[in-house]
């Protein structure tokens, strides 16, 4: 797939001298427009070491307005950066709406240079790359366009520049011991990035491949490359709003299967004694668990959804209690902020991963959009029938680092809502809680149930399993989040 | 000043149990209320070791409503926060307004340790404890409040505690081997302990002192005194809204005193063949210097302030034509976001703080402050007053990490001003640059030059002097700055 980038490709200086300017206004004019949109471009520059990558990026920051684009270099993770998943370090610096961002050394970076040293087999790279996929589909799917440049240079050309390099005092420091290397394994390399870009090159973000032995002709070509994609992405984008969305039959059917709540007991309660003891057993065992996990370096991520009174946070209040105020937060997700609103709507949760053998609760979570935002019409049909193949890969790639993954829904019935709403509105503390809206609710408890039945079928996979609490009996359902929360523990202990 | 809290302080189980529910309630309704102001609460708990700081917290955690509060520890700082100055991890986890911030090991604990340890004399903790007390002036100034508060225990408390804790199989985990260490210094810690504490109790921030030995009697003393705080808080900062400001003069009185920019040479010039030849030098050196300080991880803020069309953003680009885009950042500084306003000014700058070896180019700066903000009346004449030495602190903590800060004021003459606004208007991809706006600031052009003599006057200290650059002739601006930079990098690799 390279030969087309061999076959020695050149711009003379006066060709290029009358080309940039024109160029360079077309970028700006398109990234102008860019900015009255709801999405964003990312662009990758890869490829071949000596390829030219730092002339292009660097080019591509003079052309562009620093305003409204950054460069994000990935070198070595840092600290905190290894302590999360791995694309935390990229969801992290995502460029914000209506902005560009360069990353220099993307997620393609480690997985080839892993497959080149042999440190991962194929399969493990297939592995890797499937999730890349999933990655880029779901930042697509958001209209994030994703522009993917690879510069490659012949073998010959490889050597060439790097010989030219060293022989110049001024530049032989750019080549290190590792690119010396890499230049006898530059079949090896080539091979493997032969088999990684094919992989990746979906219709949707293809790979260009651009020959990389005059700078001229690369910077010019990807510039017009970058140009041409984001001129059709927003006509395209713009088509897409215009296509009226096909008829909307009302999807929350009721059908008359016995549904998986519907199976859950509630009369299942604990008497005050028995849970006095077992709440401070719990909690002992508990305490000691979470200062295990926080030696072992093992992260925590609870998330707690339930009906309106359910518990959570009573439920969260006895977690807390056996755990250090130092080693765990609690996230209560209400309504996103302007920066929030400026990324993909995961960007949010992706911001509070723990680090490592810390815990994050999040007092609702990113399952909000396939409850409140399906049943309100916040989130399109299209919008949250996607977000079930996100949220797994989401929570495959925490449970993937070796979080503990826990996901409580906390069940009660309408009568059981109502005597609470009532008893809320006794307790002084406890009145801010109630609001108007909490009486709306359950005017829509049925659509509810269906899908919560549908979230709970959908995204309870083998690595992150749904724990549903049957919480009429609140001293219940506590006992059993911690037994739960508790034997997870254990077992990620115990490995 | 100890003495008060060695008395043996207890609160019984009954009287607890009995005060607790009300407290909490309060505490929840004050919190609530804080809810609706614009100021934030940061609540430091600090003390001996085994003084209970842990218990206090978690029991404070229980307490107040998590939804709007985060306890933040700060234990041995993670790489991304050694290479920023040393407050920077204290600001990127500033509680928003209307939160609260739990901070355990706070800006004390190291400057304390260091003066346990004889790492630092006297004279130096004094030097840091002066820059506490003006980062907590500065916080109060924008009316944050912070709750300060001191778990102490007599000698033979501590050496009880550490010993209780170790016998209990459960609890013997605790008692490191640094904690008996400390035991043996405890009239060295307490003694500098006193010291700092007398030093930063300031009428506005004083350090409450509460006997740790009984946990009932310090979290119940804690949570009232952070109760009343925020109470008084909330009365005391409406009572301020409500006096009406003094009558205020125009502040910007035009002198007859000649003026540092007046004193400018505008003529100043480059014919093109030498600004050619002087930029290829001097963006060649930079080149070589920046990779420099790259590889010994000297950081550079780089601060461009000036008028409309003054050259800013062609200077940026010459610079950063000679840079390693994946080693700078360029941040516009337009109208904060939303999290930005929840925030101190100052935040957003400290946010984009660069790593190691980094650069960041702000294209308009803190200095906003006492520029368009004084002269629109954005600001108080409060807030741009007080500005002055907050933004002193402010650099002066980045010159103390030993980074490489430049402030370049870009001047340009009126008649320069309209000239490059007309001619922006003819080039394509300059136009969007051009707004009414741009001719509305012209006319108060005098306004804004007693401004900036101000700003130049009360902001050019030794360690961060303004640059002013004679700008009418962009050839001769260009490589001034280019020059001043690589002086700068030049001086500082010296070192």
């Amino acid at each position: 797939m390279f030969e087309v980038a061999e076959l020695g490709h050149k711009v003379s200086k006066a060709d290029y001298n009358e080309k940039v300017p024109t160029l360079r206004t077309q970028l700006l004019t398109v990234q102008q427009q860019l900015r009255d949109h709801d999405y964003s471009v990312i662009i990758l520059i890869s490829g071949v070491d000596g390829g030219g990558k730092g002339d292009v990026i660097n080019l591509l920051n003079e052309w562009l307005d620093p305003r409204f684009m950054r460069t994000n270099a990935y070198d070595s993770p840092s600290d905190e950066e290894k302590e999360r998943p791995v694309f935390w370090r990229y969801w992290r610096t995502m460029p914000a709406k209506g902005t560009i961002g360069i990353y220099v050394g993307s997620w393609y970076s480690n997985p080839i240079a892993q497959r080149v040293y042999d440190k991962i087999s194929n399969t493990e790279l297939k592995v890797r790359l499937t999730q890349i996929k999933e990655l880029e589909q779901e930042l697509s799917d958001d209209n994030t366009l994703i522009i993917k440049c690879w510069l490659h240079l012949k073998q010959e050309q490889q050597k060439k520049r790097l010989k030219q390099l060293e022989k110049n005092p001024e530049t032989a420091w750019q080549v290190t011991e590792r690119d010396k290397k890499h230049l006898k394994m530059y079949d090896t390399f080539v091979g493997v990035a032969e088999n990684v870009l094919t992989e990746t090159s979906s219709a949707q973000n293809p790979w260009l491949i651009v020959e990389g032995s005059d700078i001229r002709y690369s910077s010019l070509t990807v510039g017009q490359h970058i140009l041409d994609k984001i001129k059709s992405h927003i006509v395209h984008c713009k088509q897409k709003q215009e296509i009226p969305p096909p008829a909307q039959p009302d999807k929350i059917i009721h059908g008359n299967q016995p549904s998986l709540l519907d199976s859950l007991d509630l009369s299942l309660s604990l008497d005050k004694d028995l849970y006095k003891e077992q709440l401070n057993f719990y909690q002992g065992k508990l305490n000691k668990l979470a200062r295990q996990a926080h030696e072992k370096k093992i992260s925590s991520v609870l998330v707690f959804e339930g009906w309106d009174a359910g518990g959570k946070g009573g439920a969260i209040r006895r977690l807390t209690h056996a755990m250090d105020a130092r080693n765990y937060q609690v996230i209560s997700i209400a309504a996103p902020t302007e920066e929030e609103r400026m990324q993909h709507y995961l960007w949010r949760f992706w911001r509070h991963m723990p680090r490592a053998g810390r815990a994050t609760i999040y007092d609702r979570s990113w399952y909000g959009r396939v409850l409140v935002e399906r049943v309100e019409g916040f989130a399109t049909e299209n919008e949250w029938t996607r977000a079930y193949p996100e949220i797994r890969n989401f929570e495959e790639a925490l449970t993937d680092h070796g979080i503990a993954l826990l996901k409580f829904w906390l069940h009660i019935d309408p009568e059981e809502q109502l005597r609470r709403f009532k008893a809320r509105e006794q307790i002084s503390y406890k009145q801010y809680k109630i609001t108007e809206e909490d009486y709306r609710n359950r005017e829509r408890w049925d659509d509810y149930s269906l899908v919560v039945n549908d979230m709970v079928a959908r995204t309870s996979t083998q690595s992150s399993l749904w724990t549903l609490i049957e919480a009429n009996d609140k001293r219940y359902a506590r006992i059993k989040i911690l037994q739960t929360y508790c034997a997870k523990l254990e077992k990620m202990l115990d490995k």
